[in-house]
């Protein structure tokens, strides 16, 4: 433990400011404090915070601080933002909701959601790239994996994607490079969601791909050979369970590929897509546990034939071994994953949604087959031969609508004579006569009581057969998988999540060391509001005047986000950073083509930026320029006038992330912009990295048009835009957002992943102006401070001229492939990341990486063989350690192993494995839970 | 990971109960399901639960199903109770209250309100009886030790007590024994607050202590010899800060214990009590981030002068090694604490307030010294030169608070002419104008605003020095520690919160192998509404009108307690099951002295039982006489008849645990209950086992008058009595309690911990009847399974007639000592203990029992020496495991002592240290958080 030196007691005691809530946020979410912030900048030689960063940013696109102040966003304290989130939480009106098209009202087992969901040990794990430590959450995305091929009767599942609609368009273009992107149709069948419709009419755009839409049972009656696939609902959008059997069939003559959106519910009892001829199943799996939140975040599920496993898009968790030949769980292909193909990409998808597939596997752990039948069979017997969704003819569909909302009842608006049903696990026997009475009241009929209705079948254990068609019915079995029947009670349930999460490191023990996808902690005042039901139980097409808290709190963020960027308008719709990405570049298309320019198609890169941004940009249909580096990170400002001068006519966009991948402030990041403008082109600028430049710069300033921001680093992922550009961004068929002029959706609710603004808005509002300021302040120093640490034992790769880095650094240990023969993964794995913001955790992080290079000296002056040594068998999990004498055969002893540094004897994390095998995990892509078989083998 | 079969799909989906919600809460709660259960009683024999049961208890006592049955109290699924959980809060009137007097509006960090308060990691843990698995709550214990003495400037702290009340009464017989109980007289000054006074007078009337209240300066002055001690409160109940340093010489001077009721808040800037001559200090320190809970519960804290230390009540956490000589914490003193001293006992103190300790003491953590300090500064400021209390003249008490209620704001009603007025950390500047407009209004002068009233403080930072005399300023330093000034970022928290979690065995990993006292976990549908602000933010004095939802869930409650027991009326007030013996004995006493026969003073006792009994007993005035048990563990009917009719005059009562202490229903136990009602007796059933009976038998059928039950086994710790007690139930003084001839009150707050009740009422809604009924089952079949399986191995201590054990089984291990050397410790330490209710879970816990056997046998054959093996080495930590090779000395290899069966490589918790030394710590009793050089040392 630490010492902090132990202020003396004054006899008047000082406050800091005498009505300040003792509850502020800056000082619990900003490590270092004054004092320690000034020992880091002596340690670097300045005398003020000042002076360091006119060292570290260039002063030519500082602002005015006034810009990000107190003044402009004023502070809450914590009491004072979950009062405020607690009324904003009550404006949202939650009316029971039978609209259904892919959102239910979730029943989430309290276990899972005080246990996964609002448990900071689930909820702030990142991507899994050091296996050995994510154990724990590898196998509940296997879980997962497991659960949507096991329902959807197809061989192999990704590890979740965004949403319904955008897993669609992964399909549609999965679909359309099976057949070389050579078959420019795509065949949509008429019952698909309206909301999946629009993104793939975005989606469609860009790859020139063209939009049928038709009854799927006629769509290769006249020989269409230019279809490359087709998509059908399965049950439709209105409910019916429909055969298309034959129009599998009629596809795969023509060699197109089928695709099923679906429902994980509907397929405990319904012949699964994989057993009539569906090549690809999707859908959204938030029914599964997950709250419906307005519009997400959820998971969406993807399962494919073994014919396409390898095409498929997304994360995919696969089983391979350590080396000591134990199973152990990692995440496959990740080659691929970490480049995803630039400018060969038809795909930009990097982060999933990982938390809520997590949930959405556990609700399946804890209800089984059994169960989850037990739920189907309920909807079921309500709607009788459809599934759980009735399309209803009425004389006057706005009058019911009326009384309806009256009851606080939300039907599915369809047309002036159509009205929608869709029910729910949630639905109890007296939400079911307040339904109907809405009918009855409506008619003028008498109203209904319980026992009317429900008859002999209340209470009374009974064995009922589904009510739709025989050949319709599920026979194969599901989630046979012991761990599917297993946890069933609460003590079981809640002890497999805690042993699962004790594999895990994760923000509650240390640093996740990603680099620019460095997450921090969320807190937990922002997240306290987003599991309140008033906020989680919100239909994303309920009526906007039912959800006045969710749109106030959309407009401050905003407001806030224009504040930050410079810009002038936003959009919250894309739901990761890549779909920002994406989205800004159908804006910055929409915005050409509005000026009789669309045969603007280049897109400038530098060759140092994220894997999403070319992929991105292939996808809005444009053509990826690559642009150099110069020796010292930076960007070749010369071959970017050159290429920018040569494409001058065709030019469409330059994409760049500030400050860059690399973790430097460009000095001319002003100067590229222009030259782009010059040349008629656009500037995206990559806010991932945004945290670094609040209150300091912004991407306005630094000559952009269009950001996206990163929740896992700073906010969100919405876009926001110049004045210019603001008409063209996203619209909604069933919700109005986006400009007079805006693209289709990019993602299937209106306002995306809109419960998780709530953390966004939360954080913004409790830092304010200053402590935001103040977080990009000390998220550089804290860079560059532990840069200065490591720079007598390590070389940092990028500096500026100054000798400064911004809120990342890059150490270059290629020296020591030849020295030591060690690779980069051998230093990743022998740390033990404990960084956070405070001093101490960053000393302690810095005298971890020193002890690295102890050992590392130890092999290169020949003490430790190369081959066997404390990096190379790094990590050391406990079934090791616990060797017999006799099979202990390493040239140090176990507590060197373990206890590189005196704290760790306090503080150890131990990992669960060894040392991962990606080849054989590459070249036996298992990616289902392992059978006890498999298991009792290995 | 398990193997439950996997049932084959039926083609008609079966539906337990159509529309059953499939949240159902028997099935999650209850382990083994239907399937299970029957292999269970075919492993026993049985082809039925009945026949099983008829063997199990006795027949004459059992009852009428339909008593506790769905119609009875119907279920409430887990969704159900929820919502009626929300509306029932939603009817709690949150009013800012500054009624005060030691309760206040809490502001819970939310880093610590979801990472402890409502964490199951934390939760769910009891009385660390096994240090070595228990290291991380122990360490949090001695920090809210150090807290206490640091802030009450005396030696040493326990690790709480119940409430201010109760702690003032154990105070006082503390005094009173300290004098050999010759002083009869006990002074209260006049300014104590009510609620305790109330408390001190139910005790001292068991005790025959005599009270004197007036004002305390004046109480020696005539040479008050008999006077053993003396309570004052600081600051007083009208919040005056008095210096008391002249009464506390004077006391001293006769040889009086000074006893100070105080505010740890006001500590931070007023001289301690232990600097001014109190003996003891106590109060409630809920205002350290717990909520109010409209009465609790809460941790009392305590603390004394090294004179006394050997002398005060409750647990007390002490520092000592491991065998290794590592630092590790432990109860401290357990042989007391275990055995209660009986007969002779002073205090039946049993159970303390852990999770609200640790609460109180994370506050600490959080904001250290200066954040206290801070945060007292404020509410001083407000109240100037009172410290946060303030008593107000009025001309017409009852008009200001009509004024006052209808702006939502609730004051201290004194008099008709006085009112209270206490400030807490919760008062923002826009309370301040709120409430200084109350009297505005009440005085019909202009409302005042903001800049008003705060003038030049607002937002500007000030050093202000404290405005009451200099004499009562604090100079000391206080909270040094470094563990008080290292984790203030909220990351640093949360990774300290879980480094010490992760040193915890709890209900998250397995079974709490504790017996009479094994905990099961509280789900989390009954943890959730706990924290809700509607029954947080309660005052216990606020109006009833404002506690409608409170009052319907005590009513609802005792309505079901009573079903369930048999009994006629409850009180809630009690709030710990050795508080709810003190209460029934209590009511019992004054049913004797209604009745004329107040010289009723013998209590029956057998010798099995439970030590808070014959504490209890003697703490209400009687004289304890204890019955013998026979060898096979029940009650000597002809001892009991033989003393009954021996004591027939002074016959009080009769205490009796049922099923026993040792696990058996015995038969005679109504014919026991006869005995003692010939002779003019009462029976006091302790019901700390009632989850047995529940649905089988109940109290009142077996013959008792009265009993407690134990929420910490199965619901809360009400009393309920039949009929003719209860007039007697205790009172309160502030607010209405109890019965029309009542005792005084027995805790501080009119319904005790009540913000728990909501955790009984939860539990049994849904549950519900017959899950109720089943529960207790299942609680038998399993306790007979484990007995079963372990019967060829070990010796069962106690059977009935038909070889039924009841919801539990003591296991003989006496023969090991002889035969191997080995105690009952060198088993538990050994025993990772992984029991839960499914059958898989058992199976675990008696395989692990049955392995253990079979290393004893290998010591018993000489295979391994008697003083180093497996079982005297346990537990094994891991730098134990890791030691280099030369330093592993040990008969057997590192696997053998980690992996004693296979699945523990999946599932091994790793203790922190090894087998601590109770004998060493006992010597060296040290009691605080151990200064950085003492860890260095060691
Ligand atoms: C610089 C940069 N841009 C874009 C992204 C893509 O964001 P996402 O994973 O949310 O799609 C990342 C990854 O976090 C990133 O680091
Ligand atoms: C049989 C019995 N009676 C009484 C008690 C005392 O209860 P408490 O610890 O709540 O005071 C216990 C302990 O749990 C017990 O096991
Ligand atoms: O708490 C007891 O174990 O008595």
């Amino acid at each position: 433990r630490a010492h902090r030196p132990i202020r003396p007691m004054a006899t008047g005691a000082r406050v800091p400011s005498l009505f300040d809530s003792l509850d502020t946020f800056t000082h619990r979410h900003v490590g270092p404090d004054d004092k320690e912030a000034d020992k880091m900048l002596a340690a670097l030689g300045y005398s003020s915070m000042d002076h360091f960063i006119q060292d570290a940013v260039p002063a030519h696109i500082r602002i005015d601080p006034a810009n990000v102040s107190d003044e402009a966003i004023p502070p809450l304290s914590e009491s004072e933002l979950l009062l405020r989130a607690g009324l904003l939480a009550a404006q949202n009106k939650v009316h029971k909701s039978y609209i259904g098209m892919g959102y239910h009202t979730a029943v989430v087992p309290p276990v899972i959601l005080r246990n996964v969901m609002e448990n900071p040990a689930w909820y702030t794990q990142y991507t899994p790239y050091q296996p050995e430590i994510s154990q724990g959450r590898l196998e509940s995305l296997i879980n997962y994996q497991t659960m949507v091929t096991s329902l959807t009767g197809l061989d192999i599942s990704n590890a979740s994607l965004l949403d319904e609609g955008t897993a669609a368009a992964e399909a549609m273009v999965m679909a359309f490079a099976a057949a070389s992107q050579k078959k420019k149709d795509f065949f949509i069948d008429t019952a698909v969601a309206p909301q999946t419709v629009s993104v793939l009419r975005t989606r469609a755009k860009g790859f020139g791909i063209n939009l049928i839409i038709g009854n799927a049972s006629t769509a290769f009656t006249n020989g269409s050979h230019d279809i490359c696939g087709i998509l059908v609902q399965y049950p439709d959008v209105n409910g019916l369970i429909r055969d298309f059997s034959s129009v599998a069939q009629a596809a795969h003559d023509h060699g197109a590929i089928v695709v099923a959106a679906t429902d994980l519910l509907a397929l405990t009892l319904l012949k699964p897509p994989g057993e009539w001829g569906a090549d690809i199943a999707l859908g959204n799996s938030a029914r599964f546990g997950v709250p419906a939140g307005y519009g997400g975040p959820h998971a969406a599920f993807f399962s494919v034939t073994e014919a396409l496993k390898r095409k498929m898009p997304g994360r995919l968790i696969g089983l391979s071994k350590d080396v000591t030949g134990q199973p152990a769980y990692r995440l496959a292909l990740q080659t691929r994953e970490q480049h995803i193909r630039r400018e060969k990409a038809t795909s930009n998808i990097c982060t999933s949604q990982a938390l809520l597939a997590n949930m959405a596997a556990m609700y399946a752990v804890y209800h089984g087959a059994p169960g989850l039948r037990a739920i189907a069979t309920k909807v079921h017997f309500i709607t009788q031969s459809y599934f759980d969704a009735l399309t209803i003819n009425v004389d006057d569909a706005s009058a019911l609508h009326q009384v309806a909302e009256h009851q606080c009842i939300n039907l599915r608006r369809i047309d002036a004579k159509q009205v929608g049903v869709t029910v729910d696990e949630s639905v109890t026997p007296d939400d079911l006569v307040n339904l109907i009475n809405v009918f009855a009241i409506h008619l003028s009929k008498p109203v209904v009581t319980l026992p009317d209705i429900l008859g002999s079948h209340v209470g009374a254990s009974a064995t009922i057969s589904p009510s739709f068609a025989p050949s319709f019915a599920r026979t194969s079995q599901f989630l046979q998988h012991p761990v599917f029947n297993t946890h069933h009670s609460e003590t079981e349930m809640l002890r497999y999540i805690h042993h699962l999460q004790s594999k895990d490191l994760s923000l509650v023990h240390g640093m996740i060391p990603l680099g620019s996808c460095t997450m921090k902690l969320n807190s937990t005042s922002s997240m306290i509001p987003v599991t309140y039901p008033g906020f989680g139980n919100i239909h994303p097409f309920a009526p906007i005047e039912q959800a006045q808290g969710y749109q106030t709190i959309i407009k401050e963020l905003e407001e806030d986000l224009c504040r930050i960027t410079g810009f002038h308008s936003c959009s919250l719709q894309p739901n990761s950073g890549a779909a920002g990405e994406y989205t800004g570049l159908s804006v910055i298309r929409a915005y050409h083509e509005s000026r009789n320019e669309p045969h603007r198609n280049i897109c400038l890169i530098p060759i140092s930026a994220h894997g999403t941004n070319p992929a991105s940009a292939v996808m809005a249909g444009l053509r990826v320029v690559p642009i150099k580096s110069l020796a010292d990170g930076s960007l070749d400002l010369v071959d970017l006038k050159d290429k920018a001068q040569k494409h001058k006519d065709n030019l469409a966009a330059f994409m760049i992330t500030y400050p860059s991948t690399f973790g430097v402030f460009e000095d001319g990041v002003k100067e590229a912009c222009d030259i782009i403008h010059m040349n008629g082109g656009q500037v995206y600028l990559d806010g991932a990295n945004l945290n670094a430049q609040i209150g300091l710069t912004n991407p306005a300033t630094c000559g952009g048009d269009v950001c996206h921001l990163n929740l896992h680093k700073t906010f969100s992922m919405p876009i926001c835009v110049a004045e210019h550009l603001a008409p063209f961004l996203p619209g909604h068929p069933i919700v109005k957002t986006g400009g007079s002029k805006g693209i289709d959706a990019v993602s299937a609710a209106p306002f995306g992943s809109s419960s998780i603004l709530v953390i966004s808005w939360a954080y913004i509002k409790m830092l304010g102006g200053s402590g935001l300021s103040k977080s990009a302040h000390i998220a550089l120093l804290n860079a560059n401070y532990i840069a200065h640490r490591l720079k007598q034992h390590y070389s940092i790769r990028y500096k500026n001229g100054k000798g400064r880095v911004a809120h990342e650094l890059l150490i270059d240990l290629a020296e020591f492939d030849k020295s030591a023969g060690l690779k980069v993964a051998d230093f990743a794995k022998r740390l033990q990341p404990t960084e956070s913001e405070t001093l101490e955790e960053l000393d302690r992080f810095c005298d971890a990486m020193i002890q690295i290079r102890v050992e590392v000296d130890a092999i290169i002056a020949g003490k430790q063989p190369r081959d066997n040594n404390l990096l190379k068998n790094a990590p050391h999990p406990m079934s090791v350690i616990a060797l017999p004498e006799d099979k202990w055969k390493r040239p140090y002893d176990r507590e060197a192993a373990v206890y590189p540094l005196p704290w760790l004897r306090e503080r150890k994390f131990w990992p669960s494995v060894s040392r991962i095998d990606d080849a054989y995990g590459d070249l036996n892509l298992i990616c289902e839970c392992p059978s006890v078989e498999d298991l009792a083998d290995s």
